[in-house]
C-alpha cells in the first residue's frame, strides 16, 4: 500500500478519517466550549469564499441583507406553537445580565431578567416581528431579506462543521401576498442552492420535498437538497421552507389589499450553513486529505521554490515572483487567481504535503532545472501525489483557467458518478432491508423506493434501519406512480431513502 | 428658513436630530429586544462596505480571519481578574440549555448548566485559551488573527449604532516574543485605523494613548483614535491595546525560546465596531439627513428618469440604462461604481428626497430635455438640494471618479476644519471651566490642556463637567512639557479633554 497522509483511511474508519482531514488541513478544532468549534484560518478562508459567492447570488434574487438581534424574548418564540416545540429542547437561555461575587468570592450570575432571552436557534420569530411592522400595504410586498449570522442549538452529539452547538449560516426570509407566490419563491430559492452547491462546490445534489415528519417546525412544505457523501450517507445541504401563514398569523404580519381589506401574508425562509464545509470535505477529499473545488478554494496555486544551492536562490525566487504576479493578473470567475509562494524550504518534504492535505488544486515547483528554461513542474491535487508534469511557465499561465475549470468539472463528475453508482431502484421490502443491512458492503447509498405516504412506515424503517426519507423528488417530471413495497398500497412516486448525517 | 428634511435640526436638538437621520435614511430601528437594534438594508449595506474595505487592510497587515465561540465559560473569563471585573456588570449569562412547560403550561428555562456561559463581551479570554494551545515554539510567533463577530454588553443607556447591547465588530488579537514587538504591533494597528477612518470614512481623528483610568480592563496601554462630532463632543472611534503579559500569564500562553526556556508571550488586541456608522452620521450629515463619504457609500450615483409624457418614456429609460451601464464599467478604488436607476416616478418629489436623506453622493436626473441632447442634470449631496448643473452625459462619465474623490476630500476637509476650529489651547483652570460651561455656546470641543497625570484631578473634572481625557497625544512629536493648571505641577505634555459619547 502506498503511504497516505491521513490515518486512518476512509476504508478503515470513515468518521475518524473525517476528523483527521479537518485536523490535518488545519480547518477547525474542538473548542473547550461544549459542542462548539474554533474555525481556524484555512477553514474560515473557505467559508469566506462560500459566503462571498453565495451572497452575490442571494443579492441577484433581490434579497437585501439586514441584521437582527441575537437574543429572542421567550414570549416571541412561543407565539408559533409548533415552531417553539421544535426548538425548545435545544435552546441556550440567557437568564441574567451580570456577574457578582458570591459568598465564597466566586462570581455568580446576578441581575435576573424579567423575561428569559433565547439565543436564536433560527430567526423566524424575531424577523417576523419586524415584518409585522414593515409590512402595511400591498405595496410593501414582496419583501425579501437575508441575514448572515451565528446560531445556537444545544446539540447532544456534535461533529465539526456537520453539527455544532454554534454554527454560522445565512437565513433568507420573504413575505408575499399570495400562497402561490410564496411557494414559487421557496422553490426558486431552492434552485439558487442547487446552482450554487453544484456549480461552486462541485457537489451533485438531489432536490425534493421533505416528508411531513421531517418538515421545519411551523412549515407547510420544506424543500431540500441532499448530497451523497463517500460513505454513501446523505447530507442535507440546504433547505427552503414554504411557511404558509403560520408565522403570519402567529405574529400578525398583514397588509391592506387593494380593496383596503387586511390580509395575512404568506412567508418563506431558507438557509445553508457551515455544514456545507463538512459536505465539501466528505464529497471530495481522499486518503491524502482535503481536496478543494477551485471555485471556492482559498488558494488556487501554491508555488514552491526548490533551492538546493544558494547560488540559484535569487534567480529561482525571481521566477517564482514573476510567475505568481502573472497568475494573479488572470481572472477566474470574476476574481483574480489566488496564488501563494511558499518559500519555507527548511520544512523539506512537509512543505508539499502540507498543501496536499490542505487541498490546494495546483501545486507548482520551480527549481534550478525549471529556472534554466522557464518551466515549472506541476501536480494537480486530484491526481496522485507523485504524478507531475513539467511544462513551460508560459503554458501554465495560458492554461490555468482551463485547468481550474477542468478540475472543478472533474470533481463534480466524479461525485455524480459515485452518487449514481450508489443509487438503486428497489421494489421489494426484502431487497430494501438487504440493501441497508449492516453487513452489506455493496449496499447502502440512496434507495429509490415507492412509499404510500404513511408516517408509521417511515417511523418503523427509521427504528429498524436508521434510514429516513431524504426527500420526495417532487420536481422530477419523469416520476411515476407505483406500489409501496411496505404497505402494498398505491404510491404517487418513488422517494429517496438513505442513512444521513 | 429653508425647509429641511430632518426635524428637529442639529441646532434645535442634536440627539433627536441624530435619531431622525437614522430613521429617515432607514438605516436601523430599535428592536423589541432591550437595547438591541435591527440594522436595516441601507445601514447594513454601509456596514458591508466598511467591513470589506477594512478587512482588506487587516489582511494586508498579516492577520488571518478565524471564528471563535460566542459563549465563554465563566471560569475562563475569571482567569484575568482585572479583565473580568471590567465586564462583570454587563454580562449576558446563559444558565440553561432548554425550555420545558411549567405547571401553568408556560415554557420555563430548564437543563441548568453546570457552569454558566457568558456571551462574549470581547474575546481575549477564549482566544487566549486557543493561543495557549497554538503557541509552543518561538517559530509560532508572531501570531496574528482577526475575527468579525457579534458582541453583547448589557448597557444601561443605549443609542443606535453608538452604544447598543449587541453590536458587530472586528477584533484583532496578536501574540509576540517581546514587549517591544507587541507594543509596536499595537501602534501599527492603530495606524491602520487612522488610515482607514480618515481615508475611507473621511473622518479626521486624533490618535493617542488613554489615561490609565480609561484603559481596557487588563491592558498595559490603550491607544485610541478620537473624532469630533458636529456637536463638538468626542467619539472614540477605535482602540488598540498593548496587553503586556496579563493575559499570557493568566491563560499560560508561552513559547520555548531558542535556548529552550519557556517564556510567556506579550499580547495585543484591537477593535472597531458598528459604532463607526454613528460616527459617519454625526460627522458628515446635515439637516437634510445622511451624507455618505463616497468610498463607503452603498450607492455612488442614483439616476432618476423624469417622465412627464409617456411618449418620452422609452427614450429616457434607454438613456438612463445606457448611462448606468457606462458608469458601472468605471472603476473607483478597485471596485465598480455603484449605480441605481430609481424609476418610481409615481413617488413624485419624495423620490429625490428619499436619496437626499439616504446620503447618496451624486443624484442624476434625465428628463425629456436632457434626453434630447444626451445631457444629465446633477446634484451633489453636499451642496444644497436645489443646486443643480446640467452637463453632457459624456462629461459626467469622464469626470465621475474625480467628482467622487472631490466629494470625499471635501467631506474630510470640512470635518477637519470643524475639528480645528473647535480645538482650543487652554492654560488656566478658569478658562477650562468656562470653555465647558453649559451655557457657553462658543465653547466645548477639544481642550488642549496640561495635566500632571493625577487620576484624582481627572475624576474631579469628570464629576464637575462630565469632561474626560480623550487621549494623550503621545505620537505628537511637537509635544512639550508645561504646567498643569489644575495642580500647578509639571506636566509632560498637553492632553485632549472633551465631553464624549
Amino acid at each position: 500500500m502506498a503511504r497516505t497522509a491521513i490515518t486512518p483511511t476512509r476504508e478503515e474508519n470513515y468518521p475518524e478519517w473525517y476528523q483527521q482531514v479537518v485536523k490535518s488541513a488545519e480547518m477547525a478544532e474542538v473548542s473547550p466550549v461544549r459542542g462548539c468549534m474554533i474555525i481556524k484560518p484555512w477553514g474560515y478562508a473557505l467559508w469566506e469564499q462560500i459566503q462571498k459567492q453565495l451572497d452575490e447570488k442571494i443579492k441577484d434574487v433581490d434579497h437585501d441583507n439586514i441584521y437582527c438581534p441575537l437574543l429572542i424574548p421567550l414570549s416571541f418564540l412561543e407565539k408559533e406553537a409548533e415552531h417553539v416545540s421544535g426548538f425548545a429542547k435545544e435552546c441556550a437561555v440567557v437568564t441574567h445580565s451580570k456577574l457578582v461575587k458570591g459568598d465564597d468570592g466566586k462570581l455568580v450570575p446576578a441581575g435576573p431578567l424579567e423575561e428569559p432571552l433565547v439565543i436564536r436557534p433560527t430567526s423566524e420569530a424575531i424577523i417576523g416581528d419586524a415584518f409585522a411592522r414593515w409590512i402595511q400595504s400591498h405595496r410593501d410586498l414582496p419583501l425579501r431579506i437575508n441575514q448572515w449570522a451565528n446560531i445556537v442549538r444545544w446539540e447532544m452529539r456534535t461533529r465539526m462543521f456537520l453539527r455544532t452547538t454554534e454554527f454560522l449560516w445565512q437565513e433568507g426570509h420573504t413575505a408575499h401576498a399570495t400562497a402561490d407566490e410564496a411557494d414559487e419563491e421557496s422553490k426558486r430559492n431552492l434552485q439558487v442552492y442547487v446552482n450554487f452547491v453544484q456549480d461552486h462546490l462541485a457537489m451533485p445534489v438531489i432536490k425534493g420535498e421533505k416528508s411531513p415528519s421531517e418538515r421545519f417546525p411551523g412549515a407547510t412544505a420544506t424543500y431540500c437538497i441532499e448530497a451523497m457523501m463517500q460513505d454513501k450517507k446523505a447530507l442535507q445541504a440546504g433547505t427552503s421552507h414554504f411557511l404558509g401563514q403560520s408565522f403570519a398569523k402567529a405574529l400578525d404580519i398583514a397588509y391592506s389589499d387593494d380593496q383596503g381589506h387586511r390580509q395575512h401574508v404568506w412567508t418563506t425562509s431558507w438557509g445553508v450553513s457551515t455544514r456545507l464545509i463538512g459536505g465539501i470535505i466528505m464529497v471530495h477529499s481522499d486518503d491524502d486529505g482535503l481536496m478543494l473545488p477551485p471555485r471556492v478554494a482559498p488558494l488556487h496555486v501554491v508555488i514552491m521554490p526548490i533551492i538546493h544551492n544558494e547560488a540559484d536562490q535569487a534567480n529561482i525566487m525571481a521566477q517564482c515572483e514573476s510567475l505568481a504576479q502573472k497568475l494573479r493578473e488572470i481572472t477566474y470567475h470574476c476574481a483574480p487567481i489566488r496564488v501563494k509562494i511558499d518559500a519555507n524550504i527548511e520544512q523539506g518534504g512537509r512543505r508539499a504535503w502540507n498543501w496536499v492535505k490542505k487541498g490546494v488544486p495546483i501545486r507548482v515547483e520551480v527549481g534550478a532545472r525549471e529556472a534554466a528554461d522557464n518551466s515549472a513542474t506541476i501536480n494537480l491535487r486530484y491526481t496522485p501525489y507523485k504524478e507531475k508534469r513539467t511544462c513551460s511557465q508560459a503554458l501554465l499561465i495560458a492554461e490555468v483557467v482551463e485547468t481550474l475549470d477542468n478540475i472543478q468539472h472533474h470533481l463534480f463528475q466524479r461525485a455524480l458518478d459515485f452518487q449514481k453508482a450508489h443509487t438503486k431502484i428497489i421494489d421489494s421490502h426484502e431487497d430494501f432491508y438487504a440493501f441497508f443491512a449492516d453487513d452489506n458492503k455493496e449496499g447502502h447509498g440512496f434507495a429509490l423506493a415507492h412509499w404510500n405516504g404513511d408516517a408509521a412506515i417511515e417511523e418503523k424503517i427509521k427504528q429498524d434501519l436508521k434510514v429516513t426519507i431524504r426527500c420526495i423528488p417532487v420536481f422530477d417530471e419523469s416520476a411515476e406512480a407505483g406500489i409501496c413495497p411496505f404497505s402494498s398500497e398505491i404510491s404517487p412516486q418513488r422517494v429517496i431513502w438513505a442513512k444521513a448525517y
